[in-house]
């Protein structure tokens, strides 16, 4: 089935406590070398077929204006995957 | 900054109601061809120095009993990225 996947990441310079609380965790468990941890967000968008060239450019707008918030996130990768 | 990404997302025969919730949305605002949005999770792990394969196996092992609840989630995949 034709995917298009959307990455939305919280923006570098804001802090992000539950990727903070999770980096903590594995360098208590011994992952020192693991220095952070972001997490974000992995937004599948499922089409009947192959999404056209327009309807991948629609999917941008779409993963820009209602997907992420541009205030505190990033999209930092739109991928289609047919 | 060396990174590796864990991508997880929700099981397919799981209910996604969050993704639901978008695709009904980007629907009614007029995308019919968009069948369905499955909402998962995009973790990025920061590395001082690029990841040695044994610590790229140890984040293999981190994303699938740590990142992950197995019950409900699949890792789809795990990229390095130096």
């Amino acid at each position: 089935m034709p995917k298009i996947i959307v990455e939305v990441m919280p923006k570098a310079d804001l802090l992000d406590p539950a990727g903070k609380a999770v980096a903590n965790a594995l360098q208590r468990k011994g992952n020192a070398e693991i220095t952070n941890v972001r997490i974000g967000k992995r937004i599948e968008l499922h089409y009947e077929v192959a999404p056209t060239e327009e309807q991948i450019e629609a999917a941008k707008q779409i993963a820009a204006d209602f997907l992420s918030n541009g205030v505190i996130e990033d999209v930092v990768a739109v991928t289609v995957e047919n």
